[in-house]
């Protein structure tokens, strides 16, 4: 049952399991308000959060002007790529919860939240599943935008016990030191066989370990309070599976997906520019309702890679990654599949 | 269970009950390519013509320009207010198929798809249903666009059979005489106690009848091939229950659909300065999923009336229209309940 679960695109940790408050910044929103002599205000939330908005529009009317028109974002979200480009366009301030940006713009004021849970009890934990300092000092440590702020505190805290602590900024997809995003594990490419990933949801760590399949991946969640280490053969094994559904292939639809920080038009142009039989599809949300609309053998999904790994079994027929494409045509050994990381912003 | 199809937009008549042939155009569209030296054509189908566009798409390749690139929308399609407005403004040429246009716009080719069915044979056996023309003489004709094209010949068959046919062009939303759409009938605003449909499925002239109560509807289907009397009455009594379990909600979802040719901002945004707790709510398409995400008790849906009637008891709290807003919250008379007309063109 945990695999259902942890591939759950909605369970990254920002559920309401704690029903904690956030910090939303209003004085910095109000403020941006009023710079701006705004008279419409949009609000976009993460999915596990979309009903704290109407709460942040209460207690932002309470403070700012009154002709100002609060409008919350009903398109879903899943992150900094996901903005909803329709709303910010139409609106004279738009806000933008719990991500780190993924490209700074004026446009958009960010609003990262950050959790208020101990991370420290679980690192404590944890511990337990690293090997001694003594022997192998070296670990990464990664975490979520939610557990960002507490971040130098997890490196001096390992440090305190013996490790050596390996971080990175990753690349420009990501904005701060030991981030990773769902698409994006730049920030554990580091010289050191285990990583710790502090944060809730499996989401997170069981992409770093399909990304890494060489190191160790250790889960200290303080969410859930809960200590284990992520597994990522079954989505291995379900990747192998599809590439050899695939193989068959005649009709491939080729996904370009029209959201603002997951396009890679390159990419779809180039696979239907090399092979007759594909077909360029344009679409946001990426859902196997709208996939089943069309009369294809095989998918190649150009958007987010999560939708690809994790909801790939959803789908009704076959959906593979780029690199996984080009290993079901023959122009890429099976061996050398590898998990569909993101780089570019948007 | 006629009833769970009755209401379902994608059964509209333009399914592939009968595999036929369509007149895509091809010709024009090609014109169009070369006029616009286009390197960029995006093509846009019904739901329930989705299926054919990757061959649509073939055919042109035969014939286009070899550096032209095809894109098929994958977005969701109920009518020509729905149009892929992310497809149509990255590509050079922009096709949407089936539906005729709601405005006149040179940066889309519109291509009717016209059915090649004969009505007369249904027609004929409708006449039944009609009071005899010595009697009562007057009768109202409507269709929808895919059988437009014989509609000069439906006329002349009623009259020939002594029928005064009413016909009306309708409100600025409609483009053809006698044309209907899913939000709006007034092409049946005729001196006439009883209008007879010709066309597939019962999605319009339920509609019809839900606009027009106090008519007979006289459903003529050469598509399945039956005549039947458009029935309402469960969808007004669906109507009025959810207007009466909305009469204790507190907090109000006022949803602004973000869709070209679906968006009432006015009325939108009139609801939510008049009452304090109502909170604007924006997307595209409006789901039970999406809108399970928002704790409100009741929701008001400014975009497509269709999904408020048709789809209203799929959602998780009851949905009104903006008219049955104004009975639940006591400033209408509960009997002036009336369907959710569509005026506006985009």
């Amino acid at each position: 049952m945990s695999g259902s679960t942890e591939g759950d695109l909605t369970k990254t940790g920002m559920s309401l399991k704690h029903d904690r408050e956030w910090d939303y910044e209003l004085d910095r929103i109000v403020e941006a308000i009023e710079e701006r002599d705004a008279s419409k205000v949009g609000l976009q939330f993460p999915e596990g959060l979309k009903r704290r908005g109407p709460q942040v529009a209460d207690d932002l009317r309470e403070v700012a002007p009154d002709d100002v028109t609060f409008m919350l974002s009903g398109q879903p979200c899943y992150g900094a790529c996901d903005l909803d480009t329709y709303l910010m366009r139409r609106t004279d301030v738009f806000v933008h919860f719990g991500h780190t940006p993924m490209k700074e713009s004026d446009s958009i004021v960010y609003v990262p939240l950050f959790s208020n849970v101990d991370p420290f009890p679980i690192m404590e934990e944890s511990l337990a599943e690293l090997p001694d300092p003594e022997a192998d000092p070296d670990v990464g440590l990664v975490t979520t935008a939610q557990h960002m702020n507490r971040f130098e505190e997890m490196t001096d805290w390992l440090e305190e016990r013996g490790y050596e602590v390996h971080t990175r900024r990753g690349d420009d997809r990501l904005t701060k030191e030991g981030q990773v995003l769902g698409c994006n594990y730049a920030s554990a490419d580091i010289p050191a066989d285990q990583v710790l990933y502090v944060g809730g949801g499996k989401f997170h760590p069981v992409g770093l370990a399909m990304e890494h399949p060489e190191k160790t991946v250790v889960i200290a969640d303080p969410v859930n309070n809960a200590v284990s280490i992520a597994e990522h053969d079954q989505f291995l094994k379900q990747r192998y599976a599809s590439v050899h559904k695939a193989m068959d292939a005649e009709k491939w639809g080729v996904i370009f997906c029209t959201k603002i920080g997951q396009g890679r038009w390159e990419t779809a142009q180039e696979i239907v520019e090399n092979n007759d039989d594909a077909y360029l599809i344009t679409m946001d949300e990426v859902t196997p309702d709208r996939l089943r609309n069309f009369d294809m053998d095989a998918f190649v999904n150009t958007g987010c890679p999560r939708i690809t790994t994790d909801d790939g079994p959803r789908f009704h027929k076959p959906m593979l990654t780029p690199g996984e494409y080009e290993a079901a045509i023959g122009e890429r050994p099976l061996d050398q599949i590898e998990f569909d990381t993101f780089h570019d912003t948007w």
